[in-house]
């Protein structure tokens, strides 16, 4: 089994859906990568920080479930990072009420030793140079280093996004994203520029669409599951991120087969995230659950033509 | 093999994309429906009617194909229905330019004699009128009615549109119509919804996004290929829907099971269709062509998970 490092942030999110609104509840790309990562019972790190407002048991959270947290540094004296966003009735955009950057403001990730020899690196979403720096620290070069980003960091820091881009092994965007980063509407010319920045491998989520993995010429589609209802949209992304990574650090194989698994692993995953507010569905998600959903999936997809 | 009724337009069309723009070229729902199950080399007919200025060749190309017109009505004095229309940059909208009903004002089909114990039925898009008095003239109860409609037809003739609709066996419409016709966001809701009103299949057509299949509590997701580029739209659905008719035709099994795979015939028609102006992708179409493409679509979804 693969060792894990994953950064991210670890925050409170207030969130408003047509289904209802929170008060500050637990969030944050790291947190959401953590716990699904841990569906997989693989040795894994956050790598973050909070405020002296954050309360222990969030972080018991992650720990209870085999997530080391002694790279998520405290600072006593500061407010955790804060995010707050409403949904529009289509769930597939939001506005973003309120962000206090607060102790992420000048954050220095720090790598814990034991995890400095890690195989697996999953950069959550974060400026640029947190994430470079992440990967600075590592003493050997990853076995895979993966990247999460967004259009924020395209708009404003893109010069620093170009060179952690060209350090990764995969990238996951979304379509916007990727269109956004390359300027081409196709997403499979978006998908090979984007390879010509660095990554092998390319995904590209699309949300209740799916998600496409690129690698050379070859290209797989993994949609998402047709849900009744979709509460909460948020995490959703990083659940599916750590689900990829936590389902390859487990495996061992970086194939391009395997990661095929891996994309079913993150949206099968992402598909719970989205049914409750916040963490809430992935704290009490059970093993086979996880395997039942993965067999929809399978009849989902899988058909029978006979090709000669 | 089964007998395949297609009742749709024979039409002109002229379009315009970001990539260029035609004059008056060959269209029409039945056309697109027509030219794609005759990959199938079933015995199929279409019905329709076209004026004294549409040419012979192009009725050819569907005779020549083994595709029985002699349901297509000829009103010498009268022209051919005529759709024009331009696509955005996007190509997922577009605005109609010209709609010339002419002939289609007074279209009255007639199912030839040797087609009214066809087994499928394939009821292209037209007023829900007309698509009723094809079934009405069937000797018999089809196997399968398939239902292909659209938007402006639940604007202006809702009433007509769900007689036709509580008579078939299949609909296929797209994610707007189907919010549209249910006023449910989500399509599985949307999906059951439709259930109730009659079909026991509910295809929704979601363009670059692939096709979802519904039946009671299952549901199947054919993903669309990714594609370079999209050249034109315009036929797609037509072509999908010809596509799924055929192939059901061919095999004689109208189960779910098999109808996931007329799905992906569907989708991996529709591929072809998009790539040129038109017909034109269409009309050149070889058998190894689909077959390798048919290929590529299982490599692009399926995978190899161990579920124990």
């Amino acid at each position: 089994m693969s060792k894990l490092v994953i950064v991210g942030t670890v925050a409170f999110d207030a969130i408003e859906t047509p289904f209802g609104k929170t008060d500050k509840i637990l969030g944050g790309a790291a947190t959401f990568i953590g716990l699904a990562a841990s569906q997989f019972n693989v040795d894994s790190a956050v790598v973050s920080i909070v405020g002296g407002d954050f309360p222990q048991e969030y972080l018991d959270l992650l720990s209870d479930r085999g997530v080391d947290i002694t790279g998520v540094e405290i600072v006593k004296e500061g407010k955790t990072f804060f995010w707050s966003g409403k949904y529009h009735n289509d769930m597939n955009s939001r506005d973003t009420l309120v962000t206090e950057l607060n102790v992420l403001a000048d954050f220095n990730p720090k790598v814990p030793e034991a995890y400095k020899d890690a195989e697996i690196v999953m950069l959550g979403n974060l400026h640029p140079s947190v994430q470079m720096s992440v990967l600075k620290q590592m003493s050997n070069k990853p076995k895979l280093a993966i990247l999460d980003t967004m259009n924020f960091w395209m708009d404003i820091a893109l010069p620093e996004l170009k060179e952690v881009i060209a350090k990764v092994d995969v990238i996951t965007i979304n379509d916007e994203e990727a269109r956004q980063l390359t300027g081409e509407y196709s997403l499979v010319v978006a998908a090979r520029k984007i390879h010509d920045m660095g990554p092998k491998y390319v995904v590209i989520k699309k949300g209740e669409h799916g998600a496409l993995l690129f690698h050379d010429d070859s290209v797989f589609y993994a949609p998402a599951l047709p849900l009744e209802e979709v509460f909460d949209p948020t995490g959703a992304g990083d659940t599916f991120a750590g689900g990829f990574a936590g389902y390859l650090a487990k495996t061992e194989d970086v194939s391009f087969e395997n990661m095929k698994n891996a994309v079913i692993y993150g949206s099968t995953l992402a598909s719970f995230c989205v049914e409750k507010f916040g963490t809430e569905r992935m704290i009490d998600l059970k093993h086979n659950e996880v395997h039942r959903r993965l067999k929809q999936f399978k009849d989902l997809t899988q058909f029978e033509i006979e090709l000669t």
